[in-house]
């Protein structure tokens, strides 16, 4: 039922992966469909797939599509096409861990069918000697399509997990406050933040959302606005800086957020905007979540004072989307992408394991043991 | 010297209104002069004069041009003419106090130089056997001009007031975040939140302001920035979710705001935006204060609470500035044009007359006795 929501699958012949093209939001539904590297390339570019768990779902899709259609002679020209293309495609947006990641377990998975290990371009001279026949293609599709269905599937159950246990916090008639998109936008299904939501929507509880626009790059305003109304869900858009307003006047039972990374003592890295909203939060005495697949916890990083901030380009909060420059000539800007909360100002981290409150350090190191 | 960055002023053969085209910012310093009610009217209406105290004294330098061009035989010809001109001025924003309040006053000072109350369009018969001879002229344009100069010059010291008593809570090397455009350009010269800036910039110290855009209108990017630039006072623009990680890197020494109404107990309404700026710079211990000269204290309003909030056009958020819609169609949009912050979170109101802090009905109360 929730297929027609998805962000990104394979068609049903299995040969080309089909995304919601993500810069045409919010005005046009655009389902687009590609199976050549340079397309899949240009579409991470581009930011028609954005979203951490989206683009690494996306890489392993579109390196199962290439894997049937590289041609050759033998397993060593398979081979080298293959490396030549996930290299490429891990270029387009080199800092994102999740493409270089999904990248990395698929050609881990054609490491282990053939027994090789592919870290240069040297490869064992017994490849030069196998034939790429139909039966070896067949068997390397299956197994990378088995690789990439489980990656697929996986970032679609921790969605789901994540929205169960969150559930526990959601409660009828909820009025709900969101900031950026962590919704399904940018995984396959459900999304982090929106993933108690759509489940608690599809129970039948009736749930209103407030999104956050999210300057400079709106993806509240463009995106989760979007997929919300898209659903049913009663949906308000407002100005970052109205969101007090709203607590102020006893709109807001509670706030939902997704995060970029955790730090091993709860410290949450989140879009620019996120600490704001969690002072705001405590000053008014409202919950404050932060849904997290465990993916996102970093336990080699002690505290979030130890996570860089990305600043952006100055252009994004002058000129962007507008017809006219909105700020004068060379003036100075502050634009970083994301913000600390610390974990103090956090009611509990919801991840697919469970929910971590109180002393941080010690719920979140025990849902790895 | 600081002419040159006046807001509006009377050309040098008092003839003509001149003022800063502030839609044409900040991308062009276009500098109009107009002498036509209509010409007036479109000003008001299409926010190239915009920001409550500089309306007022446009309407005042305004109605003074008019009645120096008024023509007619008598007396009540003039004060007719005069009366439809002040009418239609006045319904270019109708609910702009400073406009009407402007208006009035000078209207007041014609009634008192003609010993006639202007209550209806039916005038005391005596007029119409007055003749409108050039002395006649000479004196009624004399008295208008007086009035509207008095008004003009009664702006900029009350600004230059404010900036005194508020340069007590500035220091050298202080970084100031601000908010919205409680600047120059919202007055004559020197501004509200903006006068201490101008001043202690003028005496030499080392100041660093950061502008919030200010979501809808935009009226930090535009305006603040621009004329604080301008002046060659350093300045930073920040999206408005942003001064919370500035904030907690310990980049801001105070926070100044305008307010466009302050309540018997100290309760400010002003620009949507300003409360989660209060709140984040208590939760850091940052000063917060409020400029707000004398007229925005209105001691019949008890409290926050009671002041009605104007929610405007969601076509603000959604597509105004932007090439495309920036959010889904249909969507519901929160769009209030203020906030109340409660005086527990603010550290000082500053007014031309002084400072008031502590027990602010007690405190803004003796500044009127």
């Amino acid at each position: 039922m929730l297929k027609d929501y998805d962000t990104l699958w394979l068609d049903e012949e299995l040969r080309e992966v089909k995304y919601i093209d993500q810069t045409r939001l919010p005005n046009e539904l655009v389902i687009k469909s590609i199976q050549s590297l340079d397309d899949m390339y240009r579409a991470i570019v581009d930011l028609e797939v954005r979203g951490a768990p989206a683009i690494g779902v996306f890489a392993a899709l579109s390196m199962y599509v290439l894997s049937v259609r590289i041609g050759g002679e033998t397993l060593a020209d398979f081979v080298r096409e293959y490396i030549r293309c996930s290299d490429y495609l891990q270029s387009a947006r080199p800092t994102a861990v999740n493409l270089s990641w999904a990248v990395l377990i698929m050609r881990k998975e054609l490491e282990r069918y053939t027994l090789h290990r592919f870290d240069s371009y040297l490869l064992d001279s017994r490849l030069e000697g196998i034939k790429l026949d139909d039966e070896l293609r067949g068997y390397i599709g299956n197994v990378m399509h088995a690789k990439a269905l489980e990656i697929y599937e996986n970032d679609i159950n921790v969605c789901k997990c994540l929205g169960q246990n969150g559930l526990q916090v959601i409660k009828n008639g909820d009025r709900i406050l969101t900031h950026c998109n962590a919704g399904r936008l940018a995984t396959v299904r459900y999304g982090t933040a929106t993933a108690p939501i759509y489940l608690a929507n599809e129970s039948g509880m009736n749930i209103s959302v407030y999104c956050d626009e999210t300057r400079p790059l709106l993806q509240g305003a463009r995106l989760t606005a979007y997929e919300l109304k898209q659903s049913g869900i009663k949906t308000t858009l407002l100005c970052d800086n109205m969101a007090a307003s709203l607590m102020s006047s006893g709109k807001i039972d509670k706030v939902l957020v997704g995060c970029d990374r955790v730090a091993a003592n709860g410290d949450v890295a989140n879009k620019i905007g996120t600490l704001s909203l969690a002072i705001m939060a405590k000053h008014f005495g409202i919950p404050f979540y932060v849904c997290a697949p465990t993916s996102s916890i970093d336990l080699n990083v002690k505290s979030g004072d130890k996570i860089i901030i990305e600043t952006r380009n100055p252009s994004e909060v002058t000129t962007k989307w507008y017809k006219n420059r909105m700020a004068p000539e060379g003036v100075d800007v502050f634009n970083p992408a994301f913000d600390i909360t610390n974990n103090e100002l956090i009611t509990a981290i919801i991840t697919e394991r469970g929910i971590a409150c109180g002393d941080y350090t010690n719920t979140l190191a025990s849902m790895f043991e």
